[in-house]
C-alpha cells in the first residue's frame, strides 16, 4: 500500500494504534507535543524530536544557515512550550551533504545555540553524517515539567473557550510572500512576516505560566495549521467547535500586506502551519485570569471560540455563516510540499 | 571551506570545541557515547542518538526492513551499553521516500519493537516526514545508570590491559561477503557473517555487569573499527597501547570464510566497522575477575593489548613485528561511502 493512500497522520495513527506503550512510567507517547516519562516523584521527563528536511521543510534559497539554526530548535522548544515544560537538553542529528561548506554549519550552530542560551538550554550530544544528497536537522529535546503543572492535549470539556497567543497566519503570509508573491512595494511586511517563517519563537514562558497558574485544560502548539491543530484536540476528547473568524487575532503586517485572492487572505490564519503560537482550552471561570495574564505578560491572548458535544468543527464568518474550509492542514504526503492553499 | 578538508571527526571536533557543555548537570555531553546528565542524586540520564541513511549506513538492496528496524535500534542500544547503562525510552525520526511502502514501515517497526521488547525499552514518541529522495531513520535513545556505576571513555591508565568483548571483523567481512565477493559456495558462512552486518545484537547485559562490578576502568563500544575506536580512547586519555593480532578474536565463520587477498583479511576486523562489541580498559588486578565473568556469561572477552605512555598505537603481528596499517576507521565523509578496504 502507497503511503500516500493513509497520509502522514495515517501512518502516525497506525504506528501509535500498533505500539503506543501502557508502560506505568510512560505518562503520555505518541500523540502529543512531546512525551512525558515519570523518571521520579517530583520531575515529568518531556521528550520530543522534529525532523526538517532540505525542500521539505525548508529551502536554502529562503533562508540562511543562522535562521535555520535557530528555528530547528525553536520548533523543539515550542513542543515543550506546549506541556508547559523548561527545556533543559538536546542532541543534534545532522546529515551534510557535499555542497554545505564548515562556514554553513557554523553559522547553523551559532543559531542553534543563541535560540538554546536564550532558555538556558544544553547542547549534549548527537550524530553528524554525510548526506548523499539533501541537508538533514533532527534534534531531540529533552526537558522537565512538575507533575501537578503538565498541560497535555486531553482535558478539554464541552462549554470551554479556547484561546491562541499572539497572532496566526503571519508565518504562512510571509513564505506566501516569499516563494509566490515576493512584491518588492511591500518590502516592510514582507520582512516582519518572512522573519515570522524564517525564525519563530517558541512561546516557553507563556506556557510555563498557562500552565502554573492552571489556565488551561488542554494546550498543543500550532505547527500544522489553527484548524488541523485543533482538530487534534476536538478529536481526542471527542467534542466539537465553533471558531469565529472575527475573533481570529492578525497582526497589522498580516493586515497592511495585499494579495491577489485578498477573499482568501483569511486561509493563512486558519490553515497555514508554522505559527508556533500556543492553542488552549479553559473553562469559562479562567476566562478573567487569562485576560489579565496577558495583560501582564504584555502577549496577546484571543479567545477564538468555544468548545462543544457537536464533534463537528464549525468555522463562522463575521456574518455568522459558515466559512468555507477546503481542506484542514498540511500533510506531508500531499503532493504538494507546501501548504495548500 | 569544504567539510571533506576537516572530516566527520573534525567537524565534531569542531562542534565540542565551541559548544560542549559546562553545566553542573552535564556530567558528559559530546565526545561519550552518550550524553551522561545528572537529574536527581540517584540517577543519571543517558541520552544518545543515531542517524542512519539510506546508500550511506544501509543499502535497501542488501537488507529487509525487519532488520533494517532491529538495526537502527540495536545501534543505539550500544551506545547506553558502553556507558554501562539501562535502555528505558525511544523516539524515532523517519523521513520517508515515496517508494517505501506502508508494508515496509510495518516490518520497520516490527523489527524495532521485537528489538525493544528484548531489552524492555518503550517507544514514546517521534516524527514522520516525508523525505525527497532516501529513507532516513535517525533514533534518540533514553537510558539510565546509577551514578557509582557509570563507565566513560575517559579512565584509562598506564599500564592498564585491553579487552574487547566477542569477535571482531564479522560484520564487515559479512558486508563485503554481501558486496563484493558473494560466494556462493560458502553460503552457511556468509549468513552467519552477514547476519553479524545487518542484525547486530548489542551488548546491553554484559556492558552493566562490567559495569556494576567496576572491572573496567573506561568503555566505548565499537562502531567505527577497533583500531579508530581504541583511539578515541588513548587521544581522550593521553595515552598510548600495543595491540597484537594474534590475540583478536575471530569467530570461526571469520577464519573459514575465504577471500581473494587473504593476507588483508586480519585487516576487517582491526579497521571493520559496526562489530558493536565492546572494548574496554583494564586494572590488571582485574584481570582474573574479566575471566571470571567471561566463563559465567559464556561471552568471550579477550585481552588484546596493553595501555602505555608512548602516546602511540603500535600494532604488532604474531611474529613481534609492526604490522602496517593504512588508515585507522571509517569517515563518513570520505570519498568511499563504504568502509575503506
Amino acid at each position: 500500500m502507497d503511503i500516500k493512500e493513509i497520509g502522514e497522520f495515517g501512518l502516525i495513527q497506525r504506528i501509535a494504534d500498533n505500539y503506543q506503550s501502557s508502560h506505568p512510567t510512560v505518562i503520555s507517547g505518541m500523540g502529543e507535543d512531546a512525551a512525558a516519562l515519570k523518571i521520579s516523584e517530583q520531575k515529568i521527563l518531556l521528550a520530543t524530536c522534529d525532523l526538517l528536511l532540505e525542500d521539505i521543510h525548508f529551502n536554502l534559497s529562503l533562508t540562511d544557515s543562522y535562521h535555520l539554526g535557530r528555528k530547528s530548535l525553536a520548533v523543539n522548544l515550542s513542543d515543550i512550550a506546549a506541556m508547559g515544560g523548561t527545556p533543559r537538553f538536546f542532541l543534534v542529528s545532522l546529515a551534510i551533504p557535499s555542497h554545505i561548506s564548515v562556514e554553513f554549519i557554523d553559522d547553523l550552530y551559532r543559531g542553534i545555540m543563541e535560540m538554546a542560551g536564550e532558555f538556558n538550554t544544553q547542547l549534549v550530544g548527537g550524530d553528524t553524517n554525510a548526506s548523499p544528497d539533501k541537508l538533514m536537522i533532527d534534534i531531540t529535546l529533552l526537558g522537565e515539567v512538575d507533575p501537578n503543572h503538565i498541560l497535555k492535549r486531553s482535558g478539554t470539556q464541552v462549554g470551554d473557550s479556547i484561546f491562541v497567543t499572539g497572532t496566526l497566519g503571519d508565518s504562512a503570509l510571509g513564505f506566501f510572500a516569499l516563494e509566490i508573491d515576493n512584491n518588492l512595494n511591500q518590502t516592510l511586511s514582507i520582512n516582519t512576516l518572512t522573519l515570522r517563517h524564517i525564525s519563530p519563537y517558541p512561546r516557553i514562558e507563556e506556557g510555563k505560566v498557562i500552565a502554573e497558574n492552571h489556565l488551561a485544560s488542554a494546550m498543543i502548539d500550532i505547527s500544522d495549521g489553527l484548524l488541523a491543530d485543533l482538530k487534534q484536540i476536538l478529536t481526542l476528547n471527542k467534542v466539537g467547535a465553533t471558531v469565529w473568524t472575527s475573533q481570529i487575532p492578525l497582526s497589522n503586517d498580516f493586515k497592511q500586506f495585499q494579495i491577489k485572492q485578498e477573499h482568501n487572505k483569511l486561509d493563512f490564519a486558519l490553515k497555514g502551519g508554522e505559527d508556533y503560537e500556543l492553542l488552549f482550552t479553559s473553562p469559562k471561570t479562567k476566562e478573567k485570569d487569562i485576560y489579565g495574564l496577558s495583560q501582564k505578560i504584555k502577549v496577546p491572548i484571543s479567545k477564538i471560540g468555544e468548545i462543544n458535544s457537536s464533534g463537528k468543527l464549525v468555522v463562522l464568518d463575521q456574518n455568522q455563516k459558515l466559512y468555507h474550509i477546503d481542506d484542514q492542514g498540511y500533510d506531508h504526503f500531499s503532493s504538494s510540499n507546501k501548504p495548500r492553499f
